[in-house]
């Protein structure tokens, strides 16, 4: 019988952190070793923090202390907000282990496009380079031999997977894409704050950030690579009242002529060995409720006139952060691409 | 002292009909005279119907006989359905009575145009063109002296005030338009469907009849009449787990250069004088529960780079509907245009 | 004409502080003159806080200053936290300004049952005699000639309204009442905090200060005087998942039988003339939906061998605050009773 | 390697058909035979009804043919209406194969019961006593030599369950019980009806069938054998706008003063060895959001005086329908009782 792989979480008490110690209770070859926490929550048992898992996972929490985590762990993931994470990062790094990060810190390629979208400057540039984009569905085989991974973020991973097979094939103009994305409540974290207060978001639609929210340049840059030529989207975030959840709705040109059927063709043929992109039957949209809980993206299309119309669906917490993360975890450690996952 | 004007309702107890009655109750210059429902429902206190109402409104609710409610009534409000509205219309309306259709049947200007959109024959050609588009902020002149208003639907209105400026004015390319609502489930009516099951719809979003919706001819026909040509959109509307209100974002090319701050003056200026509209601050989103149970269409707007992205919010119900439908009568019947509306 | 009277509202900016504001708008004799706020929020227009308010209440928010709010106003509301309003009272009641408390502060008759049920000291002993207990359905004729009011809190409201006529009449045993509460989450205050964040509270249910929460002897105070003997309640409260409402769910024993028609018409002849009180028919249980956003209590009741089941609905910050207060007022005013609340 | 058994659902399109489905589908030991579904749905694959299912069990539903079901199946879930199910049940009973009946046909003793609860006359009364009431905490013993099981319904397991400890140990009186339900709008059913459209259920609470609701006599009758004595509760359910989950708070009468603490230790120790019942922290409630989506039922209580205050949370579709009967399963043929269901 095989040894159980050491894992652990820096940062285990918030949405993703418990998204992902979920999945990974039910990971057969997955051993926790620390959930590492803010000060405050060290010594409680993690069923303390969310009594859903109480029996589940009544392992204690731990400090985020370096030696001790490095001594026991073959592979960490790190659930901290953006900006903390990448003060973290190099000790465990140096350390020769494997790191998947959910924050934003090495997403973008340089430190400049770090600070516009941050606002502060980069503190670990020197491995900025060594992260891969964990995007299976596009770097699939870097990402088996890549001892870093920058897990993408929520938004940019449902408008990517819907937006790749039509730029990759040239079918739209890179340069006319608008996004709508209409995200659940816990995409905003766990920390209250009066717009994530019930009463103020419950039954409400709002924008936010608009053309200006901070996964903007991370979708360009990436979308850019796939597509060998710069994409410029307008990108408009919107909160609505669900917990969980992310429909993108992607206005784009045709550069030629296309039926709905001849697109969807190609999608499906594109997405033909991926075990979590599910392409809509023609005219059907993609539902929040069909991925809830789940790491599949659904992706609905539709031409009209010159135009084609993209619609993605995805669970901000799993497809879109945590359960993406154990996706990269199976790659990077031989594991068929879906265990825990299905 | 005056004497109140007689009114009845047509079709009082669908979700319009109720919000329509409840403003009626608190209009000082109105006094019900039938609320006529289907026949299952005769003889039933309105308020068994909507025990909301209990104490309020405990009329009893009458049957659809013509001879009655035109001899009871100066003017008379339709909440029927789509293509019902028609069958029943032409002996009120040569009855000599003044009548607010707030379905769809007198919203297309051509018979042709109707049966492409609602899929029948327009049973009532004859009057279509009697009925004027009652969008006050457009057409407040020929509402004054009209007979028969065809009030707006509720993606149609809160749509068109967010473009109307634009257009008016020039600064937007007319056939780059695209359109994304999101409708809380109020917006499909009070019969029980799959769609709208509570556990179907609760925590979930999907798009439907994409770019294939009802009220895209009407959305252009109307934008085009103020633009002085050719409108052509993109509609993608989203049910949203939420009970009321529409939420609509709107991408549009600029012709030419211009700031955010230039056209929020030209959006305050052009809605000054208007009652229930609202121009947000600069880069402020409009939100659902700001106007929630209020006849407000609050509008927000952006310039990014040559884009413009118009955001606008209504109650589906009240502006969308009812409050926009006794708006029409108060400026029928000469009131102060906010009257039972603030 | 008549001069319209000068309204304060110190504490303007909570959820029963912008009820009632909007209550205020539409009441014809009054006059806003301050909404005092927190320091960080005064010289903002009221809109500011409140966008729903834009072009309705602009006024600029002012500073809590005792002797400019006594030169400008003839009552002044207090919606101030627990244990905050007491520490402000004095100078305004010493200056014969009538007032309306919002707060728990001067409902429990002695320092001793405050300090039980607030955990501090009473720093306004000297006054709390002075307070007349504003629950109209009992205490009309004293709220008419009373000073100051302390505005029943949300559960007692609802509570007290059910038990009442059973308690009068001596149907139901003093000391065997099980009330069971659910309340939205809009109770909580618009501090933001885990309890009511979104993700936290949405789809859920629970219970919280089982059997301890600091209503319970207010309701206990109050109901002992009304049935002139010791009243004993198990009150358990619970979150539950919308926004606005309380529904509560009382098992009582009968001392004698009785049918549910007698009883049914004992309380429709007890609440014969109450505006704001509704009997519900026979096996009919009131609903949250039908008193949202009204200042109605709805009842229902019904016998079950020699028990008595009552329920009653009302819109926690209606007739459990703001609207309660208004209601206070106009009597203390001589105004009809229903002004600005239908 | 052991062979997979062969199970069927007969009724597997309504919402606890599709719960159990996904639990099948995880179940290592288990292979879907028939998914049997109404006739209109004859020949769709399962995941066109369940798009959440697309990929994972895109297999074709069957029509409910007796024969082909019992030829190819070794053990039967039954998740039709209440009352269908008695109709089907002989065919496969008398084939000897195992049945698991998730309808309330077969958990009243008693024809005469039957009809009080249901309303019509029971049509397979031969064989009422061979179905054992499958809550396995209670009847483990029995259930693994059944051939047939009645499977408990959503309030009574989560009722019972938190009664039972205390009335086998004789803490309470059995004839003061009242039992506040409240539940998620999923319990009502797949079929659209007015009173679970979602603008009638969202933001609402409302009680229904006050104390005569069908469950009232299975707890009772069930919770008189557990007592040895008979019980009597008084039980009234409430619909509150989520979609899944029964939260029960029950009120009882304590036979002789006892802590909190003691009773707690007592509930630890009789459910030591549950794995799906667990005993919460004193004076800390239980929450829908913690067993939601699991197996799982959560128990608190309070001692208030002399009085016993019980609190559980259940899933209605799992624990209180489709994970239970799985438990069920898992005991009838020997698997470790948490299979696929952890």
């Amino acid at each position: 019988m095989n040894e159980r792989i050491r894992v652990s979480v820096v940062g285990a008490s918030g949405y993703a952190g418990v998204e992902l110690v979920k999945i990974l209770l039910r990971h057969p070859q997955i051993k926790i070793a620390h959930l590492a926490v803010i000060p405050e929550e060290v010594g409680l048992p993690y069923s303390t923090i969310f009594p859903a898992l109480k029996g589940l996972c009544d392992q204690k929490c731990s400090p985020v202390i370096t030696a001790d985590i490095n001594r026991d762990s073959d592979l960490i993931f790190f659930c901290l907000p953006h900006t903390v994470s990448m003060s973290y990062m190099p000790d465990f790094f140096t350390a020769g282990k494997k790191v998947i990060d959910l924050s934003a810190d090495y997403r973008l390629n340089t430190p400049e496009a770090f600070k516009a979208a941050y606002g502060l400057d980069h503190c670990d540039v020197a491995h900025l380079a060594d992260f891969v984009y964990g995007l299976p569905e596009v770097n699939r085989a870097k990402i088996q031999t890549a001892q870093a991974i920058a897990n993408p973020g929520c938004f940019p991973t449902g408008i990517q997977l819907a937006l790749i097979p039509a730029l990759k094939a040239e079918l739209i103009a890179p340069d006319t894409i608008f996004v709508d994305s209409k995200t659940g409540i816990s995409g905003g974290g766990k920390t209250p704050k009066l717009a994530f207060h019930y009463p103020e978001c419950n039954e409400n639609i709002s924008a936010y950030k608009i053309a200006c929210h901070q996964h903007e340049p991370e979708i360009e840059q990436e979308l850019s690579k796939v597509a060998g030529q710069p994409v410029d989207i307008v990108f408009v975030p919107h909160l609505v009242s669900l917990t969980r959840g992310i429909f993108s709705t992607i206005f784009t040109e045709l550069r030629q002529p296309h039926e709905s059927a001849e697109i969807s063709r190609l999608y499906h043929e594109f997405y033909r060995d991926e075990p979590f992109v599910r392409i809509m039957d023609s005219e059907t949209s993609p539902q929040i409720k069909n991925v809830a809980n789940t790491n599949f993206c659904d992706i609905g299309l539709k031409v009209v006139g010159n135009r084609l119309i993209l619609l993605s669906a995805i669970d901000n917490l799993i497809k879109g952060a945590s359960g993406q993360a154990v996706q990269n975890m199976n790659i990077m450690l031989g594991y068929p691409e879906t265990t825990g996952l299905l």
